[in-house]
């Protein structure tokens, strides 16, 4: 493939020593297109080496919160100061701030250099997509917009929230082949899905369900419509069905379910559905190291799909669906489960995933 | 009241050494008008003392399920096996045995007494009505068609699943004041509606949700329209509303949660729902041993009902309720949450509950 | 008893919005002696009341921590800033704050009032002594050098260590009847004992064990011997015997888990030592209110004691013990399991029972 | 290396479609010398090919128990009634039954083959060595006494238990530089541990600690002695000093971890251990292919080790050691902890390991 025969892109990762930042270290471990070669945290962190950023300076822990090892190669990087970074050496910026930073730091960083982003700050302008790649990767085409209308070189695209993912991508077969008119969907979300600062205390989750998650429910509602929205060439119409979710946080550490009901605007049988979603290639093509050989794996077990078994199918790129079966209480009513890995598919590696599809287009060089 | 003059009712409990029989000794535990008298469980426990059955012969180990001790007073019962048990000292029988003996069991014992049940053997059937007090208490009239059609002095009525239970005492206001169309519901059950030979595996629930319960969605479906359908005097008319439920399991004790989203008949909005439900009194005039202040506590705080906050209200009769708003996706939607105690409101407790009105309704004397 | 018959005492609790300091709300509803009049934390809730304190001023969430409800009668309580907390109309203090701001704090109360504490920062210091109620009473008397030595009106005496307790309290009857040469501890603790600040982070404890707890195992052996020293009148001797611990956390939420090997000095069998604990009184004569009937529960289940099901025992009060056997690898080994409520009797209702010892022999009145 | 050349092995798994046989036909999957050519179980599974009998027939659910998925060429084999199996084809059986099937089939399989067993049943018996490579690969030389003995052409030669293995790889490098007097040991063991038959139930181990396992303590007494016994060439004088243990099972699915405290003959420093350690090669010269690079791994963060974290170093078969420090309470006191991983190293892969060693050895061919 050409791709192989480029120089290799000089990503920075902004937020390196969160557990987000740390998933991006993973991702790009190895990857034959991008390198990590400048990495961003707070001031706190500021020139130290990425080790030492990581090591508890009172006892000597190592604070890694990936199941992969770290790269060695990105051990000495001295860590910059996020809100002072230099970009002039790099070719593309991965963000995993919080979201109020990012409001200050993106546009920043958009000026010259794409900042491919898993903070919600920018989700829900106008100008901006929220890309998935393989389910709109045509919306990419919206950057134009954005780079003209803010007069930036670069520009900023964010990942959806970890919770939308899962649902947007396997509404998408159904969307294409059935329509959908309303979607309700309950979520049980993984620990990780709140990060670490606290994220969520062992005393409140041992035994327990928490029912609330502030301002999810919204962001996966207003996500799903934009993703699966039809782009006329300078804008996103959302998608006019309905969602409605309910989000709750369980003692899972990563992987969210989600217990989805549907109803389509054409019948369907579940079988149909079940194809149609396994048939799925949005990648026709294409060809992104990080994609997943599907992006939805129908699985016919009926325990299936379970967090801790299913999220990591093909390196927790994968969404897993089971459970495929009629819903009786809405018109032309389907019903399943779905598990789909957070912090993988849901944040770092669907970012690396989406740079990816952005160089192929020609948006990232 | 009338009732403390009587003379103390003598119940006998079916299944006594099971986790359930056990919820049924704490139930009856101080009982004012109900006193545990005859205990039966397998044959393999007949013969032995409570408390030589309760005892690993090897261990010495007591197994004891409940958080409350046991009552004292049943310890020394002898154990009679259920096959054979002697009906004639009892005015009442606890069934807490499995389906499939229960179908051949419940029959024998209601041809004499007055049969109340936990399991679902014939919850379905035509003369037998699934009652919860103070929801659907006029339902227990059709006890009267069920002993003429058997020919049977007693009678059998079955306790409702003990997911059921939650999402009808709390669908009954709504259906009162604003009428139902259609529910959907997704359960988050906790380990001990499983029970123990061997319910749930430690390690099929570590760090995972189970998102298939065999049969369990089926029954919270019928059982429903069956409970909040209309009793004209010798049949029900289950209500006609769609309901639809994906049941799944989580790393939860005790307590049953519950997303639940209701289209409704008549607009209402999200403060009437509360209201309704805080105000609904279905115990008017009846005083029962066992009966919650108030069948739904409504919690305003967003982060309630949990299950291990929440489950032990008012002794784990009351089911609590919270997050009610709009539901954007279905025609006068409304959606909520709410927590109910599995194993008391659930089976043991709630089977008491029952037998207290139909003491009071003279049913059983 | 004459108790009955004097006035009520106020007590302040200073960090009564944490999890001890709600531990002490709890510990005093209708208490007969003591009352809390006075409450205060952090700047950040000063001048609130102490439902406004607890009450998220985003969500209306109430933070809540302990089983128990809170007491009404305390909720209007204005919550004083602790550095500025006027201790004028009160008769005594107890302090649920961190060790570097008791450092400061307690002191200063001290100079006139009675404090009695559940940080550690005065209990290694020479003239204070570290009080078990029945078990190391006669220490109390240190007091008075204490307010000699540093010209207090009142004192400051600190609770042992939440893992100290279980340990100091099992041991003494061994230690009375036979001697120690040397201990031998690993714990088991729960996550209570970390607090909520974030204390132990879901993702950290979820299907893992955490092996190290800094600081903790200094101060069990270092506590356990200055407890079971020998007090000459004017300086406690600490025991001679070893005492060796690793310190480890699990995913429990209440209630400490120890297993105790032991060196005696005489021979002894499993059932002297099972005796000399169940029959250790240690209250002879006295009458507090929240002493447990008995220090020590021994039980002989070989599956007990368990955290979840013996915690609670006698109000959190009891340390409950097992499986005593004899151990192969020390000479006169003995060994067993403990189980004690870390933030009962390990932390406020223990403060409280001492508060109770020290009215009781006329040191605060 | 020579072996390369030869003929693959063919081997038998017993009581292949529980967790522990799972793990045995993990550990062959592309194994470069054995390979799984028969698969047997109980009378229930005969007949079926390994995939059907491990397929639910009720729901179609696929009962597969291992984190890696398992190996497609087996799916197909027939599974035999392990009580008739045909050892004619095999040139060793992997036995992975329980230890009371284990003590009447396992000799029968032992007249004619090479058994290696996970089942507990001839671990104490005299002419049987309980051999860990690398540790005592000198005892299997006791196999040709057993096979005179017994007048068997194969042999039976078990693993250890899954919770000794990693105490005496640990001691073993400290009892050959120092001496060991005595040793005191406390596990926090894994659910896995126990089996799914049915294991540990959720309900017993949410927000707990179980304090017994029957049989195990004299178990891991027992064995290690044994393991670092004197081979004087025609039987096994055990290593002479005192082993104490006490264990617990707690809410981790796969590893064990340990808190160990050691008296050692001579003088040590933590250091001085923890080179013994790092350095300890057993395998010198050997180059077996499931051996991990060192059998121990040293960490030096004290927050580890961790089961979550380190139970997977080196596919699970290194064991990982931490917080090596002085014990004040023993002579000589040194004191650590270790996780393990109990159904690699501990079971399956362990026993793999060993094949390996006693084809080497020249004992399997």
């Amino acid at each position: 493939m050409a791709r192989a025969k480029r120089e290799m892109l000089r990503a920075a990762i902004v937020g390196a020593t969160g557990i987000v930042g740390q998933q991006f270290i993973v991702a790009l471990h190895n990857h034959p297109w991008i390198k990590a070669t400048t990495l961003a945290a707070s001031e706190r962190s500021a020139g130290r080496s990425y080790k030492e950023a990581l090591t508890d300076p009172k006892t000597g822990a190592f604070r890694w919160y990936c199941d992969e090892p770290p790269d060695p190669a990105v051990m000495n990087i001295p860590v910059q100061n996020a809100s002072e970074m230099d970009v002039a050496g790099v070719d593309l910026i991965f963000s995993a701030i919080e979201s109020e930073q990012a409001q200050v730091l993106e546009p920043k960083f958009a000026a010259t250099k794409p900042v491919i982003s898993t903070a919600s700050a920018f989700r829900y302008e106008k100008d901006v997509p929220i890309l998935i790649p393989g389910i709109n990767s045509e919306h990419a085409a919206l950057l134009k917009q954005q780079q003209k209308a803010r007069g930036w070189k670069g520009f900023v695209t964010p990942d959806p929230n970890c919770t939308t993912i899962g649902l947007a991508i396997t509404l998408k077969p159904i969307y294409d082949a059935f329509g959908i008119r309303a979607v309700l969907m309950t979520s049980m979300q993984s620990m990780s899905g709140a990060g670490r600062s606290p994220g969520v205390i062992g005393l409140d989750i041992l035994d327990n369900v928490i029912p609330y998650i502030a301002g999810e429910e919204e962001k996966v509602q207003k996500e799903t419509q934009k993703i699966l929205g039809f782009f006329s060439g300078n804008a996103i119409q959302p998608a006019r069905f309905a969602v409605s979710c309910t989000c709750t946080r369980v003692n899972v550490r990563e992987g969210h379910t989600e217990s989805v009901f549907v109803s389509t605007e054409k019948k369907c049988e579940p079988e149909d559905v079940a194809r149609a979603m396994s048939e799925y290639d949005g990648f026709k093509g294409l060809s992104l190291p990080s994609a997943p050989k599907r992006l939805i794996v129908v699985h016919p077990d009926p325990f299936r799909p379970q967090p801790r078994l299913d999220r990591d199918t093909d390196n927790g790129m994968a969404t897993v669906v089971g459970r495929i079966r009629k819903d009786p209480a809405l018109e032309n009513g389907i019903k399943y489960l779905l598990v789909s890995h957070n912090t993988k598919m849901g944040a770092a590696r669907g970012a690396v995933l989406e740079a990816e599809l952005l160089i192929e287009g020609g948006y990232i060089s």
